[in-house]
């Protein structure tokens, strides 16, 4: 890391005003934050290239009716500083990332109650992040807040891609509007069955908020650095297109409580007129703090396979016995009652699965419903629900993590908390010592079911500090944490390496609980892949669910070539194949590219992109001289070029293109696909057609 | 343990039937329960010897708007049975106790619903024990309670010993009226100051309750075994005199999470007309469970000393530094702040006391104040307010552990948790191991302030939980508890003996927070005890407060004679001498009684009882061959004869009595005592004579 910052104190007209303004321009000039202090009330704006991107928009927090830090401010000093480094995450997109901003706080303080509120802001090329910082002051040590206050005054009606607030769940589709029809949208947009959901208002949004002006300016809001503070979503005057942040409340109402010195989460505005600038972006990752670990060596990407898919989409269950009305850890005795006979966690099939990850070159197999619990549904508040470390007598862990290790390959564990937070903690030592002992080093964690407590949300601050936990717990044991149902990611994973995926929105499972549209993961990157890689668990080729379940009429939405794409348009670290074992053998061919893509980059290269349209991404590989290129499109077919103008020049490589056949379609003919071979060079321009709902991928390797 | 219970199963006339009555009566038949289903309804009452006691009154619950398990029942089998055993406490009044019981059950299934519910009775011969007990019966699986709908109804307008109702104290001053004046009191009973309160209805109030009637009935509504359920309170319909069962909510106003096969607590109805029997009775210990521990030879009761009265009743400060605005465990360096020079907890002050216990033959030293954080008031809502394992730089923990053991005492451990439960939880085994390296087997742990998350309450079923598991994980480790301002206790100390002590009632802190009545200890005998032992702190010598602490203008309510007499009327295996050293050197000669006083008992009989007024008891100590008296009385100076029949016959006993002086006065004149010696037997009868709010204390030992 080279630190290139430069303090630099600039001296005030007065000691303290009421009155001031002071902007500050990004590096290169394109993005403007402005911020002024007026009569006391704080505000400020962003610029993009000369346009509006935020208008003038206040400032601050709601502690007691009445009671804010909203106004009443005198400017008593400014700070400001430029900054440059490169660094180098654990994983990521790109091995080395430029961290460069011009800095400018304002130290503000309240008269008439002498409290202290400082807003930093950072500019960047592509955007810009505030938060507000709390110095310890006497008297303001603690304070809880009733809400904040930040406003994000938009430039008009946008077009956006939103998906309801909601303190419980992001499993919502996205939906597609100018902001001044999101109210109208609202009711169909949340009457949708999820697990755990709690909307609460008819123009709230969640973040990342993807929008775009009329002027082709998109326009990103987000946060990033969550950390003992609840979720930020935004609320709409939908006659002004002023959105307000609205935080996760507890049970009194509260939305936070907090203690001097502190800060807040950055508030994040990523703003650029080309949409592959919004993927490409590293603000969120950049206005994190640096790795807190000193090793991170046990910290490595993860491709894996698992018992899941059998359930998820063929209806297997968890549970291993249908022979008891509901489950008594301490007393149910699993050995006397009658098995299923259905449990995929069984020795015979993990290791159908062992033997088919170490085949492919697996690194991890994960097994759900390896545990004893499982016969309760997650939906009955049931506080005791799992012990996080009693196999199934079906299930000899013992056996199975030797029979792994003997193949080279892991095991991967599942915590499925039921959302019963103290009954995880209780279990959480002996639940990593478990995974110590038989030599796991990942973990998938899930909350489903409303949290335990009542009162609690997933995203509220006494959550936040859960999920935390969890990671910061496990790098004790050098696990790596995949959590499903936590709050959406904000760029910790650079803090926290060990944070490998997390769900966070909806995810493949809901190809199998009636299916996602073909454009929603043409927005996920654009929206939920801000603030970190998300475990989608793509690899579908089989989209007919009723084969497996005839119960099950969902349709998975995708070609086969495009459940390949993924693995480069949706970058993550941990990535899934996650359908069966039998399924792919049918395959092979195509089944090839997944084994093949890497799960860790050297550089990331966006070369077409647009909400909820297409994307297209070039990966190359980490430590390797290979490229993995994807695209998608949406509902509609799409043709493009494929410009392979990064590569190296003068070098001739061989390009192995799966595409979609000319009558393939996500919906009538998903499986129909043509792999060809061809040599490229770094003046091809591939040819590509699309299908509706489809994709292609391409992997790229030197001719030796 | 002889077992003698024999189990009758009577036929019925029919299978099922929604009409049925069944009485069963105490072994001596004074006491009789009768259970009724009329028209699916199920009701219970109780007589006393002819007398109503509890008139007809309906049982279930309410499990949602329009759905109840109250009505619509029919009797679907009956059982019935006797039983009577002898069992021994790990300590107690008592070393032996009698539990003898007749029992009925009726099992009572829902029609419409096919819900099971049985109703288990115990009829013993100071009062009745009844409590639900659910069959795991598909579909009743998992139920949630919106409110318990247990009646009590009295037999007219009795007078009651009351304390609000409230979810988050139990320190209340006690009320007696008649219980058509509650409504009238009760807005100034609730007008106190205290921690955190949480009243919820203009009639509730909490159990144990006493009555009386105006025939001289004694009558206590309480509850027994309080596990994995929300503590009850009673709410009454004061034009008829029907109490109804209103337990402790969640944030969502649920009241229970249940999951069958399960049971409520036991719903305890104490009846006599004797008021002794109110104290001597075993019930509510008679309905818990045996000891769940096969080794007990670590549980030992305990007389301890401790830094504490320096703080409550002389102001001096828990916290380490007056330096700090707020402290952050992970930042504050208290190595580098500056010490306020008062703070108790010292190397050199904690010395003194262990000294002054190893002098006078306590078994430990409380040392509060020991561990960072407590710059921070508890009712900030601060997660992380304590580690519990990291000593103030003037507490050397290992030294003053090792101190101690040269000396042949211990220190103990005080947790306060400032009720931020999750992090108690967090930190629990790190604690608990602190204690075990260095030699600590008892801990006072607290809950002040309301508890985090927001939404729960001290007595509802989330934290109940917590209690039992802060519990049963101490005993692990061979460990102690006495949680103050957790739930009041019912009778779980037989279950778990490492229960050693609550606080759950207004106890000695509150002479020094304005103080207590007279009558104060003459009611928590009959009302908060009756659960289980009350680590009420006694022995305060010095009832002016100002001469240290000229800020508080308190007065200790009580003469010096009274406070010795508390060792013996308030029972508890945990004792403590609570004023501090200096003003125990000043008076010797009285102190000797508290040195002198046992914490455990062969047996114990009480000679004289009326609740507010009087009570005087005789308690001989364990494996001894002494005996101690102690009688104490309410605003009114009193005059009474001690008849010491409970002697060995034919044996010489030398008495040390410790009594009021005429003059004495808890409130002009509290100092005055007098102390003489003289020979004694079994045909003795001494003349005492209390001062208003006074005491005496005599103690018995045989003459050589």
């Amino acid at each position: 890391m080279t630190k290139t910052g430069l303090g630099i104190l600039l001296a005030l007209p007065m000691l303290a005003t009421s009155a001031y303004a002071y902007r500050t321009a990004s590096p290169n000039g394109a993005v403007v934050a402005s911020f002024n202090l007026e009569n006391g009330v704080p505000t400020y704006s962003v610029d993009y290239k000369g346009s509006k991107v935020i208008l003038p928009s206040r400032m601050g927090f709601q502690l007691a009716a009445t009671d804010d830090l909203t106004d009443g401010f005198s400017v008593i000093g400014v700070d400001s500083c430029s900054f440059s480094e490169t660094w180098h995450p654990v994983w990521g997109e790109n091995s080395d990332i430029c961290n460069n901003y011009n800095e400018f706080v304002a130290k503000l303080r309240q008269d008439k109650t002498g409290r202290r509120m400082d807003v930093r802001f950072r500019v960047y090329d592509d955007g810009v992040g505030f938060r507000y910082e709390f110095p310890q002051e006497e008297p303001f040590n603690f304070f809880i807040l009733k809400d904040e206050r930040t406003e994000f005054a938009m430039p008009g009606d946008l077009t956006a891609w939103w998906i309801p607030g909601d303190y419980d769940t992001q499993e919502y589709e996205y939906n597609e509007s100018r902001l001044s029809q999101i109210r109208e949208i609202y009711p169909k947009a949340v009457a949708v069955n999820l697990n755990q959901k709690h909307p609460f208002s008819p123009t709230g949004v969640q973040t990342s908020l993807q929008m775009k002006t009329d002027d082709g300016i998109y326009i990103n809001l987000h946060e990033a650095a969550l950390v003992n503070y609840s979720c930020m979503h935004l609320n709409l005057d939908d006659n002004n297109f002023v959105f307000t942040s609205w935080l996760t409340p507890d049970a009194d109402g509260n939305k936070g409580y907090l203690q001097t010195p502190c800060k807040s989460p950055w508030r994040t505005v990523m703003v650029s007129d080309d949409a592959r600038d919004m993927l490409a972006s590293n603000l969120i990752l950049n206005l994190n703090e640096p790795c807190k670990y000193a090793d991170t060596s046990w910290i490595q990407p993860v491709k894996y396979v698992g018992v899941w898919w059998e359930m998820i989409g063929h209806g297997k269950p968890w549970a291993y016995t249908f022979d008891v009305p509901s489950v008594d850890l301490d007393r149910t005795d699993y050995t006397k009652v009658k098995p299923n006979g259905l449990h995929p966690a069984n020795n015979a099939n993990v290791m159908r699965y062992i033997d088919f990850a170490a085949e492919h070159g697996f690194d991890q197999v994960l097994v759900e419903g390896w545990n004893i619990g499982w016969e309760d549904c997650t939906g009955v508040k049931k506080d005791y629900m799992f012990d996080f470390v009693t196999p199934y007598p079906d299930f000899d862990i013992a056996m199975l993590s030797d029979y792994a290790r003997s193949k080279g390959v892991r095991l991967m564990m599942h915590h499925e908390t039921s959302s019963s937070v103290r009954n995880y903690e209780r279990h959480m030592q002996a639940a990593y010592d478990l995974m110590d002992k038989y030599g796991y080093n990942a973990v998938k964690s899930g909350y489903v079911a409303n949290i335990i407590p009542a009162g609690e949300h997933h995203f509220g601050q006494w959550m936040n500090n859960h999920y935390l936990y969890a990671v910061t717990e496990a790098a004790k044991h050098k696990i790596m944490v995949n959590a499903h149902e936590a709050v959406r990611p904000t760029g910790l994973c650079r803090t926290y390496p060990n944070m490998i995926g997390n769900e966070s929105a909806r995810g493949t499972e809901f190809e199998a609980f009636g299916g996602n549209t073909p454009t929603h993961t043409c927005v996920l990157p654009f929206t939920r892949l801000q603030g970190g890689p998300m475990d989608y668990t793509p690899g579908i080729f089989e989209n007919d669910l009723s084969k497996n379940n005839p119960n099950n009429h969902s349709h998975v939405n995708t070609t086969i070539c495009r459940q390949l794409a993924l693995y480069v348009t949706m970058y993550s670290p941990l990535q899934m194949a996650a359908d069966v074992p039998e399924v792919y053998d049918r395959y092979m061919d195509a089944f090839q590219f997944i084994k093949d893509v890497a799960v860790d980059w050297d550089k990331s290269i966006y070369l077409e992109a647009e909400p909820a349209r297409y994307i297209t991404a070039a990966r190359k590989a980490k430590g390797k001289d290979e490229w993995y290129v994807g695209g998608i499109t949406g509902y509609e077919g799409r043709k493009t070029d494929v410009k392979l103008d990064f590569l190296d020049p003068g070098r001739t490589y061989e390009a192995t293109i799966y595409a979609d056949a000319p009558d393939a379609h996500y919906l009538t003919n998903p499986q129909a696909y043509r792999i060809t071979r061809r040599k490229v060079n770094s003046k091809t321009s591939l040819k590509m057609s699309i299908a509706p709902g489809g994709g292609f991928a391409i992997s790229i390797k030197p001719v030796k």
